[in-house]
């Protein structure tokens, strides 16, 4: 069924109205009539299922049947902060790790970032990021959509550190011989009371060269744990989502022992 | 250091010859001197360390210093199946599923595959994708190139499917309900002497509009076993790079219980 996000204040308690382009592609392209069912969701995790009781020039209003419990949303709160890739592989970090079930992006410059960063681009860009994030959103049926931060340097990063429960350093070396992915939530489970609360996790993936011995002894140092992704070089667009699968089945979406 | 994946009659005993493309590359863009070292690889597992003996116009010869073990595989051959998607798509596949460590790739085309399958630009995409492999798997490090097969119908694939060890049908709906990737690998583990000897694993992924349900039902009979990947629905290009993920994970490449 068709998903719409739209904002918090169009659900109201029995009615939900779509305006703009929703209204238009429910009208137009999907040639709906009275009666007809679509879902809305506020993106904060609210989805309501509706009944269209009107159809104007510029809106729909529809009827709320049932309040839909979210269906799709990752147990583990996962935040990805990405040094920023060059060209727009940030834009393709955001639809999979969407799909994978992230909840915020993070994009930052640190020491080896290769891309320029020009600030005059930034309100434009970040502007496309969330439309990506929302669109990629609604197209994995997902009940929120992933918030995206400006960009912010690497000191203001790891300031952000100790507000989370666990913080991952995916370093490129630590899959040839230091703690893997599974070992560190192992590692994790053993020590926190986990499965209590929904635990909030910082997912820091470098630039495509790395990052600097002392960028990383800061990370360490804020409390980060690296975190190895295992024996093959991964592109740094590839990371985010490669990772977002591993929390993914560990926090027992995919069955098994996690869930027991 | 830079690899080269080369012909496995170039790599003999004591002595290992670049021509072409790599030659140039070692002694243009590089600017490879006598004594300079680097890796080559035959693509089937064999990696050895070579210096500079020789530099030609045409071609560099290596003696050969060290046979290196492959650091770089994962400890499960998983062959990926998909059906077609549109674009270049496939592409996107072979390239990231190749950094996850995927063995093989066998396209295939299913009753709701959406592309056209034009036989006479299938040799030519078909090397297109070998050279993606073959790149994918430099830049990634490994010691083999997955082998592309040329597509194949949805009947040939099913005839497969006995020849493996474990055959994972990822269907959209089992991750709402049926037995999630986890549960069906725990599961697997449990029954099969695991661990004894690689497993032959084929992942099997659908088209964008999925299988038909005589499909499943002929994929099931034929022995593959249904695998929730999470709750939410993956694009056709994503679904292949998390399940690998997946599998990477729980082959023990990043620590933890699998590799007790």
């Amino acid at each position: 069924m068709q998903r719409y996000f739209v904002a918090p204040e169009q659900i109201g308690g029995r009615i939900v109205t779509l305006t703009g382009e929703d209204a238009r592609h429910l009208r137009v392209v999907l040639r709906a009539r009275i009666g007809d069912a679509f879902i809305a969701c506020d993106g904060l995790g609210r989805d309501v299922l509706a009944k269209i009781a009107a159809i104007d020039q510029g809106s729909v209003t529809g009827e709320i049947v049932e309040e839909l419990a979210p269906e799709a949303e990752m147990a583990w709160r996962v935040t990805v902060a990405q040094s920023l890739p060059k060209g727009d592989k940030f834009e393709t970090v955001i639809q999979k790790g969407t799909e994978a079930g992230a909840r915020a992006f993070q994009p930052f410059v640190s020491q080896r970032t290769v891309v320029q960063y020009d600030e005059r681009k930034e309100a434009r860009r970040l502007e496309r990021w969330r439309k990506i994030a929302k669109e990629a959103a609604e197209q994995s049926q997902r009940s929120i959509v992933p918030e995206v931060r400006p960009i912010c340097g690497w000191d203001s990063l790891v300031r952000q550190i100790p507000a989370y429960d666990l913080t991952l350093f995916c370093y490129e070396e630590e899959g040839r011989g230091g703690k893997g992915l599974r070992e560190v939530l192992e590692d994790f489970r053993a020590r926190a009371a986990f499965g209590t609360k929904e635990p909030n996790i910082l997912l820091i993936v470098g630039p495509e060269g790395g990052f600097a011995p002392n960028e990383r002894d800061e990370a360490l140092a804020a409390g980060a744990v690296p975190a190895g992704l295992g024996k093959r070089i991964l592109r740094a667009e590839t990371a985010a989502l490669y990772a977002l699968a591993c929390l993914a089945y560990e926090s027992g979406e995919m069955g098994g022992i996690a869930r027991a």
